[in-house]
């Protein structure tokens, strides 16, 4: 109710501050019997993770998590299973001249208008930090659903400002995508989008872009209409994002420059296998996956926090100058990409797993 | 679970399928005291009835909506309200034709894998005859919210197919959004919609477009970070309506051609109320609600049902010829405005009463 | 969250007050494929139907269930399955002379307190005529345990105030319960209870007692621990009926006579089946069923309409006298045996659904 | 779904196993502003806390409690908040006899058959270790209620196997339940309860018994009916806890003895506010409270774990001889008292914040 629960049957429950003691989330309902160890998350937390390169913020943590309860020699056993990474670069008094004023574009005067109380060290629990607990428990799902399913998640940035690039849907591998550290597996497009946000960051501003996620193997019969059909239930997962101000599914806002006999996706019969000609649907027809590649688009607005000088005011109405004194996160993209994947798959193993109910 | 709940504390359940005896739902958890009676639900449900203008569908039906529980002389108990709409229009015998074909872009196969069953009449559940209920419960919502916040929503057709309408944001009532056929106030553009849409219907075909939708005067707080953030909700809310394939709030995709420096949203005080410059965020900042102008746009497909010829297969993976014979909706676009609203109104709602909980 | 919804994935919501226009429930999550008519549910309604015999109410309805939707050509098709039945004897001009009085253990002045409004028509919503769609509901989830377990619920009546009977609990059946009006298969027992329920009408009053329920052939593993225990959901079924006051499983209140030695139930095999020697534990070790016979008591207070005259006060606090002026129901405990077996039908099958996930 | 949250609005999940890294908590519905600190969780912990006395387990550990989030400058600030301890007395080694065998009447055999494997440490997830979250939580919900209303809940020890007890319900206080290591106010029977645990405990065997509790100064239209009447979620919540095998509420089993001219509770107006002349509804009415003292009762199962021989069989179903070598818990009902209160707390406040919306 409260909104720091996600998922249904395979549900997480995040925690943390960014400058409080730990971060972390409790996953509830992980089938037992899963091989789990920490490396398996570590490795998804480690894409996540700040200071990974120059174009990203420079914060300089670890992130290295311990698994409290619910695995038992090296297996899940069926109980809730809470992730924990302990927060070491926190030193709250760099924050105190922030604790009085409403950042542009963050959470700081909403938060207060709401609980009339603010934990002001980096932004609290509205900093993506929070995200870390997102990726942690997606390192979990998508395990569970590599193993039964062969299911593959792939994101990559497929646009940074007006950076466009050319890359194959079918077969983007992850590889690829983080072989360069924009994560944009069109290496000419990676090189232009790297010197853009170079450029950027030594003007003190910001950037924003486009992700673009790709889901293969997936199972025909995924997703509950009407209300939770499985590309309404992604577009939750994705616009919970912070920065994230939209998402489309197959051909999304440009599908509507075809008429219905074009857009239409026909069914074809491919050795047994029921297909279609076209995929503008996304791989999902009433809400329900039919076996085709699912992709969609999600759209991360510039960062808010920027060294650039900006007015605002502060708790009193008072007009303030603010310029982020310390590192700033230029361009949060790469980083987003295992972010995005992980809701991806807390959403498919939600449903995977209901399927097994109502299947 | 199996997803035809909506909501949390204002919870409303739907059932019906388009050619079965009834379509309705259970509204669970309005407050007891409001003002009620058919009539109020009426209204809306006629701004999406079938038959109301040549653009769109000719099936003919009043539905009419009896309340058949949760109201007393007149007023809500705060016990389940119960909302059903009978169908007259259901000539099942139309269907056997298409009892086995999969029709392209719509949810045939999928129901059919998924449940191993289905109500192949008219399309069953799978019909946006289901919206109705959602249009219904949405009624209850944006009386209530009227009432206690002065809250008001206005969508309007902002697009259909590339022509695009000028409207002013701030300022557009129902009364003009209603002036039109085609639901868009900008009467120039609207002329040229609607000659497009009979063109268009004149081969057969369908269009799709874009639908925006304000909220003014939304109370400062609503939204529950950080899962339920409520531009998350309300994406949610907008993806489950049949045919959407795109979500953006405030700047949305384009709002990437702005540096971080352009797109933050500088706060300033205006007598004494806390404002900022511009809206890029579309009133929602850390997921909740700032007081400005709330604004989305969402797109739908071109419908699927088109009367112009199609290849597919049927259930033994045959190749068929399809064309709808009968009536069908070459653009659903003005008669999914009032879906939107209520949509739109059933997440603010339940933010609303949430918000007496924790704020 | 109001309170009118039961269950996780086979969740239904109920409605209606008791002299509304229907009553009824909305069934989802019903897997698609069971063979369902009205007949099924019928037989049960029936068995709750008021007017069976000379010691029940006298309210006379058939009771008469429509399903209107979720079911297609006999089969049900995973979509919402909604339950209607009309009401046929609502006679509101009877009540209002009970409009402003506030009827000893009733629920009269609670829900005026809480509501602010209340349906005063024969109790509203709070009247027991709302167990009438949770038998129905019962009934489909019976259909589909017996189907696919074989599981078998027997609930009769074991005791009438000071009255009680010896039944064998390992095998008593449906028709041995349902062959005497009281609804107890001790037939010297049943004379008496229907001799004394008999003397307690003439009189005015009423009279309460127990119930029991055993549930065979259950699977092992049903129940999620900790908070949901197959005990405590059950517990939480249960006490949800009107009138109960009172649950215990297994040995109950009276298993502190032994001590742990005694009560502990051994592990022994048998024919390589794990099996308990004693079954103090009714079945159901660590909040997880065990495979041995489930069986739990309820206790349900005497009726509180009664003819006999008693003092209250009204709703400007002045004391008045009242007396039931027409029919009265003395003892719920037969009618009630059908909605004891749904509520534990309900519970049992959102978990044996569950246990297809996490099993 | 998986069983390991409790509450809607003020919802906690809990984790961890007995002999795991740590055990704790997040509650995620807190409202922002309240005064919060570990010592004020403490309390209640050393409460619970083992080695208590010398009738309780000698396991020694201090269940230090550490909040990891929500809280903020010593207030609660909306987010979550995650309370953890750590397990300082975990000795694996101990409990590798006990791997493959199902002891009596514990959860060994249910978790196996489950899971399909299990943490065999002192009884993993299904120990009662678990509570310790239980009555961290609970405190936080006591100290809010506390504050707002002036609610008080007392439980104490009422019944020791055979041996019972006098206590006034309407002024009993915490200060007269802690004055004594059985936690019976009336000291007389206190004396001789410890007489007879002490005696059990020299024969290596357990007893069970009966804790009443009270709840004063409960406000008025607390409860959701018709599934969720407080009386239904308190008996949930109660007999979630293990070794619980019974929960009745105000006149419970023995109310029967009593015909409805008797049990039923006359309202009459005291100083204007409304009362009930007896109080054999416990308080609840409806399933919502009407102002009068909540009273129930809960009835504990000898512990399962005791050092007298018993037979049982293993994971390859032969028999084995079975006592447990080390320390055990004669009597876990002095302990259970704050859990029994805790839960209470957690259902309260639950209702208390749902009725900020519906009330």
């Amino acid at each position: 109710m409260a909104g720091n629960t996600f998922g249904t049957v395979f549900k997480i429950t995040t925690f943390g501050e960014t400058h409080g003691k730990s971060v972390g989330c409790i996953i509830d309902g992980c089938p037992a019997g899963l091989t789990l160890s920490e490396k398996d998350i570590q490795i998804d937390l480690n894409r996540r993770r700040p200071g990974q390169s120059d174009i990203t913020t420079q914060r300089n943590e670890d992130d290295l998590v311990t698994i409290h309860s619910g695995v038992f020699k090296g297996k899940t056993t069926g109980t809730p299973i809470m992730l924990q990474v302990k927060n070491t670069d926190a030193k709250s008094h760099d924050y105190d001249t922030l604790k009085d004023v409403f950042r542009p574009s963050h959470a700081d005067f909403t938060y207060s208008k709401k609980y009339g109380i603010r934990d002001f060290r980096g932004g609290g629990r509205a900093s993506a930090r929070e995200t870390l607990a997102r990726v942690a428990a997606g390192a979990v799902a998508r395990k569970f659903l590599n193993k039964k399913t062969k299911m593959e998640i792939v994101a990559y940035v497929e646009q940074v400002k007006n950076i466009k690039s050319a890359v194959n849907i079918d077969t983007v591998t992850q590889k690829e995508v983080d072989a360069t550290i924009i994560r944009c597996p069109d290496k000419e497009a990676a090189v232009k989008m790297i010197e853009l946000i170079n450029k950027i960051k030594s003007e003190g501003d910001s950037v924003g872009g486009i992700i673009r996620c790709v889901v293969r193997n997936i199972p025909v019969g995924l997703g509950e209409p009407v209300f939770d059909k499985l590309s309404a239930t992604l577009g939750h997962a994705i616009l919970s994002i912070p920065a994230v101000k939209g998402f489309e599914i197959g051909s999304g806002f440009d599908g509507i420059l075809q008429n219905g006999s074009e857009h239409n996706d026909s069914y074809y019969s491919e050795n047994g296998v029921v297909r279609t000609r076209t995929n503008n649907s996304g791989g999902i027809q009433g809400g329900i996956s039919n076996g085709e590649l699912v992709h969609f688009r999600v759209v991360f607005k510039p960062t808010s926090t920027i060294r650039k000088q900006q007015q605002t005011i502060d708790i009193n109405k008072n007009t303030v100058e603010l310029s982020a004194s310390g590192r700033h996160d230029p361009c949060v993209l790469p980083r987003a990409v295992p972010i995005v994947e992980a809701m991806a798959a807390l959403v498919l193993m939600d449903y995977y797993l209901l399927q097994k109910i109502y299947g």
